[in-house]
C-alpha cells in the first residue's frame, strides 16, 4: 500500500464498463476517486447496493472511496488528474457542459478509444481547441485490455502515453497492481491512432467470421490489417512530426489489435459478425442494443485518409459496408487477393 | 483446371494431417501423385475406403490420382517435385532409407515444421549435407494453415519460398485454387527459423492458458513473442548472411504465429495447456498420445540460440519448463515483469 501523501485527488467521468473498470483499479489501490455519472438512478442504486447496475456488475465498491456526482463541475474542480471515460459519441457533449477554463491546471487521461465524431479530432486535439490544454498535461491510457477481465482481476497491461515520461509513470503507478501492470511511453499521438484502427479491424473480424471463414483466414486477415495500421501512421507521421516515433511490437499496438479481433468480449467482433451475417447497421443495432465504436471509427479515418493518403483496403472495406452498403461477401473476395 | 501439359510428377512423403491436407490440394486441382506411407494397413485402409484411417477422415480421394506405396525410393524415383511432410522428429529415420542419389536433380519441397533433432540443421541444410541438394532445389512451404480447416476447404493462406522466386512460384501454382491462396517470396531461411519459433510460442501460450491467464494477458503474450521472434531472426542474420531480409509483417511470420497460439487444433496449445495445469512432460504424452512439435523445438532453438544469443526469455522459459522442470507459475510470473 502506498503512502497517503503520494495521492493525487482523481476524478472519473463516465459510467460505461470502462470507466469503472478504471474506477476498479484505482479505488483498488487506495486511491478516492471522484466519480461523475449522468444519470441520478445509476447513482442512487450504486449508493444502495455498491455495484453498477449495468456493467460489470460483479465489481463492489467501498462507498467510503467513491464520491458519486452527477455535476460535471464538482468532479472536474475536485479533481487534479481527471480520466475521460464516456464513448467518443458523447464526449463532446458531456465537455460542453463546463467552462473553457475548467480544466487549467489539471491532468487529463484519456480512456476514450475514438475520435471526436465530426471534425475527426484527436482528443488531446479537441481539448486544446476548446479548453486550450496544453499536450503536457495529456495522457492516454491504451490497452489490451477488456474490462470484463479487470474485473476478474485476470492480469492485464496498460500503457500509459504522454509527453514527459516521468509524469506519465506517476499517473501509471496509480494503477500499478497485482493484476495491472503498466507501461509508459512518449508516443501519446501513435497509441491513439492505433486504438481507433483496431476497432475499425475487430469490426472487420466480425464481419470475416460472419461470413464463415475460419482461423487460418482469420491470422491472415489480422497480419494484414497490422501491416494497414503501421502504413497510416507512417503516412500519417510525415505531415505530423509531433506523432513520433511507434514501436508496433508493443501491447499498445499489436496486442491491442490482437485482443479486439480475438476475444468474444469484443462489441466490435460482435457487431461485425451480425453484418457479416447480412443484418443491416440499423438491425444490428437494434438486436443488439448499440452500435461499436468501429463503426463511427470507420467513417472518421476514412475521412481523415482522404488527407493522409495511405493505403488501407481493409479499413476501407470495412467503412463501405458499413456506410455505403458494399455487400460484404464481394468486399471481402476483393480483399482476399492481396493479402500476403 | 490447368491444361495437362503443365502438370509436374509430384510425389508426397508422410501420412499425417497436413501430408494428408497437401495430397488433398494437390488432387482436387487434377495432379495425380505418388504417395509415400509408411504404414501398409494405412495403405490397405485408403485403398479400400478412399480416407486416410488416422487423420482428416472427412477427405476422400479419388483413387485414379493417388499411387499409394510403402517403397520409399519408388515414390521418390517417380516424382519432380517431392513433398516432404513427416514430423521433424522421424525426418531422419525416413531419408536414411535413401541413396544419396535419390535427389538429384529433384525439387524438394519441405513442409516440415522444425529442425533436425541432435543437429538441430534447417532441413535444407540437413539435405544439403545427406544428399548434397542444393538450395536452388530446396522450396519451403509454410502456413498459417491448419490442416483441418483445409479438408472443410476453409480459405487458406499458403507462402512458398525458394531462392528462384519463378520456380518458386510454378510450384505454388500447383497448390493455388478457390480455398488456398499462395504466397511467394525468396526468404527461406526465415521462414523455416519462424515455424520453429511459433511452435514453441504456441505451446507457451497454452501454458498461458493452463495457468489460467486470461485474452489480455495472451495478447501481450504474443505481441511480445513476436518481437523476440524478430530480434533472433536479426541476431541470426548476422552470422548467415544467406538468411537475407524478412518482411514480418506477413502472413507466414505473424499469420502463423497467430493461428498457431490462437487455434484450438493446434497440438501445441493443448499440449501446453496441459503442462500449465500441472501435467508433467511425460504425462501429457500419455494423456494426448503425442508430443507437440514445440517440444523438441524448444530444445533445438535453446542450443542454437547458445551460438546466436539473442535475447529470448519466452523461448528460454518455455524450453526450462519442459526440459527442466522448472515450475511454470514461476516461469511466467518472471516473464510478466519484462513484457511491453
Amino acid at each position: 500500500m502506498r503512502e497517503k501523501d503520494r495521492y493525487v485527488k482523481a476524478g472519473i467521468i463516465g459510467s460505461g464498463s470502462w470507466a469503472t473498470a478504471l474506477a476498479k483499479i484505482l479505488t483498488d489501490n487506495g486511491n478516492q476517486i471522484s466519480w461523475w455519472i449522468r444519470n441520478e438512478d445509476t447513482i442512487r442504486y450504486m449508493q444502495l447496493r455498491h455495484h453498477n447496475r449495468h456493467y460489470l456488475t460483479s465489481v463492489y465498491f467501498d462507498t467510503n472511496m467513491v464520491k458519486l456526482s452527477s455535476n460535471l463541475e464538482e468532479v472536474v474542480a475536485a479533481s487534479d488528474v481527471l480520466v475521460l471515460a464516456v464513448p467518443s459519441a458523447f464526449l463532446e457533449d458531456v465537455m460542453l457542459q463546463l467552462s473553457p477554463e475548467a480544466l487549467k491546471g489539471k491532468k487529463v487521461v484519456n480512456a476514450v478509444k475514438g475520435l471526436v465524431p465530426g471534425s475527426n479530432l484527436l482528443i488531446n486535439d479537441y481539448l486544446s481547441d476548446i479548453f486550450e490544454l496544453p499536450l503536457e498535461q495529456y495522457y492516454a491510457i491504451t490497452g489490451p485490455c477488456h474490462a470484463e477481465e479487470v474485473a476478474n482481476e485476470k492480469l492485464s497491461y496498460l500503457t500509459f502515453s504522454g509527453l514527459q515520461e516521468s509524469a506519465a509513470q506517476s499517473i501509471a503507478d496509480m494503477f500499478t497492481n497485482t493484476y495491472l501492470q503498466t507501461i509508459v511511453n512518449r508516443d501519446v499521438i501513435g497509441v491513439q491512432l492505433a486504438a481507433v484502427l483496431k476497432n475499425i479491424y475487430a469490426l472487420g473480424a466480425g464481419i470475416a467470421h460472419g461470413l464463415e471463414y475460419g482461423d487460418n483466414f482469420l491470422s491472415v486477415y489480422i497480419t494484414n490489417c497490422f501491416r494497414e495500421m503501421q502504413s497510416f501512421l507512417e503516412a500519417y507521421g510525415k505531415d505530423h512530426s509531433e506523432a513520433g516515433a511507434h514501436n508496433y511490437n508493443a501491447s499498445a499496438y499489436l496486442g491491442d489489435l490482437l485482443v479486439t479481433c480475438y476475444s468474444l468480449h469484443s462489441r466490435n467482433r460482435t457487431f461485425g459478425n451480425m453484418i457479416g451475417k447480412g443484418y443491416s447497421v440499423k438491425a444490428a443495432q437494434l438486436e443488439l442494443n448499440m452500435i461499436a465504436e468501429g463503426y463511427y471509427a470507420s467513417k472518421c479515418l476514412f475521412e481523415m485518409n482522404m488527407e493522409v493518403g495511405a493505403y488501407m483496403p481493409v479499413a476501407q472495406a470495412v467503412y463501405t459496408i458499413l456506410w455505403q452498403n458494399l455487400n460484404p461477401r464481394e468486399a471481402f473476395l476483393s480483399l482476399e487477393k492481396g493479402f500476403i
